[in-house]
């Protein structure tokens, strides 16, 4: 490992266990513990903060001070396990991070109110952070979490759906992925002082990094290492669901190969024991080589917007996150 | 009715027009219709809309322009219609205004991604009308999300306690509902350009008639007409709550009226043929008038605050709100 590129980790190493303090403190002495303690149960879970990262780096991209931005930085990780904690009820999901969800470890009443009020200490800490530039910041914030609702929702009916295009399913993504980490990097150019050419090409980055992220998503579904991922392999095609591999193998399905496909859709899923099967499939059709594809050219875009940015130093860290992101195996 | 006060009723009357054009506008045309349509259902289902009326009536007793406000009324009811929602599920109650309630008209997933998305356009609308004190307006806002919240779950707390004291209960409404009140008092203060010691009587008169209003509500599920109320008569001891009755007669019954009440806790809830055995036993141990007791109090803590506003007459709108509320049936 280079120099500058140890530094960063370090860097990342630091500042999540600051991130990590925050956390643990925004929920700690709340009262009451009915509320806050399932609360503090999925804050202090686990999970990459990549979203606070974001936020951080993003404040030293333009030169800013890290010291005004790690409430704001707290803030979109209780927004996102906001949605995590809700979404995990619509799917209806028994794990999360190794961990029971919310509403399996408690019950259904606790889990939607334990996430509401995730929502509301995010909104409090957001304030903290925000001096002179509380309408911008409350804004960004506000846009990103109604966008990840509508990107939920499209989500949800593409489960009833016979078909979903590629252009519906990147729609979907932007608004239920990529939205929040657009919002993040504009937040964090904002607290940090950037102009306005800075904050929008931190935005560029955040909301094509966060489609390169989903795609990867969907493609470690089916080539991650279970251990590693946390989930199972095939895990999307057992749920049914309609990933950027399944939608591109639709496209190209033929005959036979193409009845295979229709018998997921219509049976909302398919049997552990048919994963190989489609796994096969897939790599005839070639959609694991096209999701790497789209995965390095929305990286690409992500990364190029980056030359509008002063502290060119700041530019290769992010390189190195993209990196981190798009090569993980979790 | 005397001159002013048919004014009054007049204002109401025109503003409520507005508010619920102002709500039927702030859904109508958002994509995707999974998701707004369901939230248009529960905004559009009708309601006293108390609420915005509170916020604007705080405008105008502080001499500031309605005209700057609709958006900020609007936010407060959406918000509190996010609570209904969810709450709703929480209750499994099936009706609301006559209408099935969100999840039984759709599905439980449909419920909760409306609930939160009432609660983003909620913030959308308040910051519209914040310029220049958008922290502080914010920061209330959010408070009263965050009491909300709590008051919710200490609600379902007291649902799996044996006894619940009266200071605990006043507590749990005064997070539940009276924050709210506060919050829709204050913010028209504010946003009508209010001094501190203006909105501060504002914020006061807002939760303690917010109490008063909760009270009575409960006073209502025993006294209240059927048809008006739009609930049956001790819908409340059915469901096992532990109002501010079950809570004083509780407090006050000794022997056998004890052992009755007893029943009510451990069986959660009575069947509806024991109503009226209940019902008596309230008037026997004078718990109805205890209520209107500590309603009239309250209220009049309320208004007292009101000698702090320097548009006298608007205190008097505000003593024919308190009475229209508390003297209401439904």
């Amino acid at each position: 490992m280079r120099g500058s590129e140890k530094q960063f980790s370090l860097f990342i190493e630091r500042e999540r266990k600051k991130i990590e303090h925050k956390l643990y403190e925004s929920l700690n002495e709340r009262q009451p513990q009915s509320l806050y303690g399932p609360g503090s149960y999925i804050i202090n879970g686990g999970g990459k903060r990549l979203r606070p990262i974001l936020v951080l780096l993003s404040v030293k991209a333009v030169g800013g001070k890290l010291s005004k931005a790690y409430n704001a930085a707290a803030a979109v990780e209780l927004l996102h396990n906001f949605t995590l904690v809700h979404d995990d009820i619509m799917d209806n999901a028994d794990k999360r991070r190794n961990l029971l969800t919310l509403h399996k470890k408690y019950d259904l009443s606790t889990a939607i109110l334990a996430g509401d009020s995730l929502l509301s200490v995010a909104y409090e800490y957001l304030l903290r952070d925000c001096n002179g530039n509380t309408k911008i910041i409350l804004s960004e914030f506000t846009k990103g979490l109604i966008e990840v609702c509508e990107g939920q929702s499209l989500d949800k009916d593409f489960e009833n759906r016979k078909t979903v295009s590629i252009e519906e399913y990147i729609l979907m993504i932007e608004k239920k992925t990529a939205a929040m980490m657009e919002m993040c990097c504009a937040i964090g150019g904002i607290l940090g002082g950037g102009n306005k050419t800075e904050i929008k090409a931190l935005a560029r980055f955040g909301k094509n990094i966060g489609i390169a992220f989903q795609i990867n998503d969907d493609l470690l579904d089916i080539t991650g290492n279970e251990n590693d991922f946390g989930k199972f392999v095939g895990g999307d095609l057992v749920e049914g669901k309609k990933t950027f591999l399944f939608i591109k193998a639709f496209e190209k399905a033929r005959g036979k190969e193409r009845q295979l496909l229709l018998k997921m859709i219509e049976g909302k899923g398919i049997k552990h024991d048919e994963i190989q099967t489609y796994k096969d499939l897939y790599i005839k059709l070639n959609v694991l080589n096209a999701a790497s594809g789209e995965i390095k050219r929305y990286t690409q875009v992500a990364l190029n917007s980056l030359k509008y940015l002063k502290e060119e130093n700041y530019s290769r860290w992010f390189n190195w996150l993209a990196d981190s992101l798009i090569n993980r195996n979790k």
